[in-house]
């Protein structure tokens, strides 16, 4: 059965578990310290807090990418064998205006330049407004992850956990290809922001 | 009255002339040669061949982004007082790996800096698959156009050429926000050509 560790408890956070619930996979969850994040506590997950073992194949940051130093400070030696999956957008809150990574990378490139050899990253998640992954649909279609990665299995692994949740997974190719992802989480997220999209809606792929 | 000259007769050209009819705008259309080009000739349009005195207030380069240079050749000191529209996706097509523009930049942008001042550039149209222009839907909802530009009236004067023509026209932001327009495009055509969608479809934005 796939097992899946998720980092953070905030609102992709809470999202992903729930994907993950009807994926029926096992999952961890970790927050800051006990008790901490405002969403209620899940009956079918179990807990920890940062620094905990993660007991899950796949990995989930479910935190802003200024927090990624400190979970690298926790986990970067504790992940061998282990599916990183990437899900930030890293915009510029403060301007709206641009990404805290250089233009001819991502937050999913730069992640697995700091991570051990061994360590797969695969981008996801990050072009999905977190209602229409835990509601499964966005607009009259299943809801599309898209996602990328360099490793074939790491990509089957996350691709099989997306589509038993009854969700659609659609591969968009190398782990490069974040670079277009994060600029589409970006464009939807600005969107969202002024009003042209809603959060529970947004960017869909028609078949 | 819109008035729109269209250069270029490929697909994205004459789904951007069957906008434009649907809007009322007086269309001409500029083609490499009289007789040139694949499509069939509109009895709704003047035609002229590159060179021509351009009569739209709206000047749509409707060619590959390595046909640039040569349009400019003819045209730059042309546009004086102009709207340029700029639909571009420049994807190296031999590998369908990576734009063709520096990754803090765009097309957009490019050309803009190619141009004399008091020439504006308006990215748009390059986020829709063709069909999706000419049917004036996609999936359940009217196609949406994405565009982008620093100049608040030629936004206004093209959301209105694309709202009269039944479409949603929705504002993105600045001219530089054409990099992420750009990402977006190249990865709704990689997806196209791995049949992850149609190209009669592609992405939507939901409201």
């Amino acid at each position: 059965m796939t097992s899946i560790s998720i980092i953070g408890t905030g609102k992709m956070g809470s999202a992903i578990a729930e994907v993950a619930a009807r994926a029926g996979a096992n999952i961890q969850i970790i927050r800051r310290r006990a008790g901490a994040g405002s969403a209620p506590e899940r009956a079918d997950a179990e807990y920890g807090v940062a620094g905990d073992e993660l007991t899950g194949d796949l990995v989930v940051l479910a935190v802003p990418y200024e927090a990624y130093p400190n979970i690298l400070e926790h986990y970067r030696d504790r992940l061998s064998g282990k599916i990183v999956i990437d899900i930030s957008n890293p915009i510029d809150f403060t301007t709206y205006d641009e990404l805290l990574v250089p233009a001819d990378s991502s937050t999913a490139v730069e992640l697995s330049k700091a991570l051990p050899a061994g360590v797969t990253v695969v981008k996801a998640f990050n072009v999905n407004l977190g209602d229409t992954l835990s509601t499964g649909t966005n607009g009259t279609t299943p809801t599309t992850v898209l996602f990328a990665g360099d490793d074939p299995e790491a990509k089957i692994a996350v691709a099989a956990l997306i589509e038993a949740s009854g969700l659609r997974a659609v591969d968009t190719g190398p782990l490069s290809r974040a670079r277009e992802l994060e600029a589409m989480g970006f464009l939807q997220i600005v969107l969202a922001a002024i009003g042209k999209t809603h959060y529970e809606s947004g960017f869909t792929l028609l078949p």
